[in-house]
């Protein structure tokens, strides 16, 4: 079994969904937790569940990483948050991997700095899997790690998502496409035209560009794009769920006496909702840090938080990282200008 | 009345829908209509209809853009275009402004060779207008027409559509935004940081930085951001809209063995995806050409093509291209600099 720390002061509503998070994950075997946070306070929660005999053990981190502390701050600052004590861990040998629910930049940092970035790897980037409506997942990658991004981060994101891809989701050849404004090979931005020119040479299955409409239709496994438009991308999609969730409401209560329509839609919009939501599919891996970090969201249940868990120690049990570092030392990268 | 030129060898389906929803406009006065294509075509297409008596005139051109011509190539070599018929019209002063379905590049070469820029903008910028669950519009620019922005770009774009904003929907003060990922100043890549502190600095009611989620949410009714991100946000939004359109089927059809909850769902559901395609809300202006110039969906129904030919008509009426110009020479554009 896998021993993943978990930053019990992550979430919105820390330590509770963390504690409850843990102790379903250890439950199921799906790793030995570390559970990272104040000592006392943890024991506290954990006193309230039925805890005893799982795989669970508090590791004392007097600090707590805030949304309002800004990231490379937050790292300098509080030097025993329970983020960084997370971190440590992996680095120090002592975990297999770390989970943290807590403010993103913050948590990007702390890894970075922390764990430092695989040989070979540039720009660590943070990948987002969610569902496609052919019921296959889908991994977008960067969301937000690298703002401006140049054409060889934009192939070593490629290079670290097919990997992810593969040994999660257990796909031979993954479809690997860039994001950009239409499908014929030349369009694009500045960006994108030169990372494409790069991309065919890899030795994936490099589908070309993709375009906005095919993140949720299946029809491609990693979609590739700097993490200002993937950034963008994903908050998009958050807020049309919640714009269409707000209007089929209005719609079917202005045209319904009866609430039967609306409880039913209701009821299969709110399980839609739950798939969009990327912490739900497991949280979002930061690929090309030396160790292995999943990242949550700050509104996660504690089923989140278990699948995070989950994400983290099948991440860490795939060996994910030497293989990117062994691909990109093989791969011939670079090529796209010859 | 305004006097409107139309494509009318636009749409997939042309002339159909282009000549259906020229009488439509046509019966409920929204303009005079000059339709542009074949004329032996169009005439046949008309006497099919009862439209003897309303003010509709067919002009002849005798090729037709498709979606394979490029949009320089099909500007050069099709010289006969309807296309480029109908923006020759405008040119010349006899028509108030034009409307094509056609191929968005071929029409958004066509437009700036043909009618060339205002005076004091440098890119003309496609804006896409979609409605908020609040039940406001919101306008969102450029989506397509200039993938590589500079800074100076994205505070023209806001000046057009803030412009177009207060005129077409009748606010005072128009809430502009900045598509960010996330709300605080500093957020952002190279290009917004430097767009938000010349945005700063207009006239205008800049709330800063807004962030994917805010499209539909009714924050803010004038999104300005690069042709590459807003072209991607638009697609990802017609991709989701897909995606939920067939999950939320799945859900009822796998829940229920009443038909009842998915037929009302999906009712309220079809009118939702009217309300987000853009073209149902009249088409997309092109801001910042010498002239009127609205640009329909492909797919464009007869309903859409009046639409289209409404906004033009208000576009005209309500003297646009006069208040750009005279804002952006007003206006103490490039200060964000100092």
């Amino acid at each position: 079994m896998r021993r993943i720390a978990l930053d019990a002061m992550g979430t919105d509503a820390a330590p509770q969904p963390e504690v409850e998070g843990a102790i379903l994950a250890a439950r199921e075997r799906l790793a030995e937790v570390l559970l990272v946070g104040p000592q006392e306070l943890l024991r506290q929660e954990l006193q309230q569940h039925s805890a005893r005999g799982l795989p669970i053990h508090i590791v004392h981190a007097s600090e707590a990483v805030t949304m309002k502390d800004a990231g490379a701050k937050a790292f300098r600052r509080k030097r025993d948050s329970s983020m960084r004590v997370a971190a440590r861990l992996v680095r120090e040998g002592k975990a297999d991997g770390w989970v943290s629910a807590g403010n993103t930049g913050a948590v990007m940092t702390t890894a970075k700095i922390t764990l430092g970035a695989l040989e070979g790897v540039d720009r660590p980037a943070l990948a987002a899997v969610f569902p496609t409506s052919k019921g296959t997942a889908a991994v977008l990658l960067d969301v937000g790690a690298n703002v401006d991004c140049k054409p060889e981060h934009l192939e070593q994101f490629a290079v670290m998502g097919e990997i992810y891809y593969r040994v999660i989701f257990g796909a031979a050849r993954p479809r690997v496409g860039l994001l950009s404004i239409g499908e014929e090979d030349h369009k694009g931005n500045d960006l994108t035209r030169d990372a494409f020119a790069r991309l065919k040479h890899l030795p994936l299955n490099f589908v070309g560009n993709v375009e906005g409409r095919d993140l949720y239709n299946g029809n491609v496994d990693v979609i590739v794009c700097d993490g200002f438009t993937g950034n963008v991308a994903l908050k998009i999609s958050e807020g049309l769920v919640e714009a269409v969730s707000s209007l089929l409401k209005q719609s079917l209560s202005s045209t319904l006496s009866s609430k039967v329509g609306y409880v039913l839609a209701r009821k299969a919009f709110r399980s839609f909702r739950k798939r969009v939501d990327y912490s739900e599919y497991g949280g979002a891996p930061l690929l090309g840090v030396r160790g292995v970090c999943v990242i949550g969201h700050g509104g996660s249940n504690a089923n989140a938080i278990k699948n995070a868990i989950r994400a983290a120690a099948e991440f860490a049990e795939g060996r994910i990282n030497e293989k990117i570092e062994k691909e990109l030392a093989g791969a011939v990268l670079g090529q796209g200008g010859s």
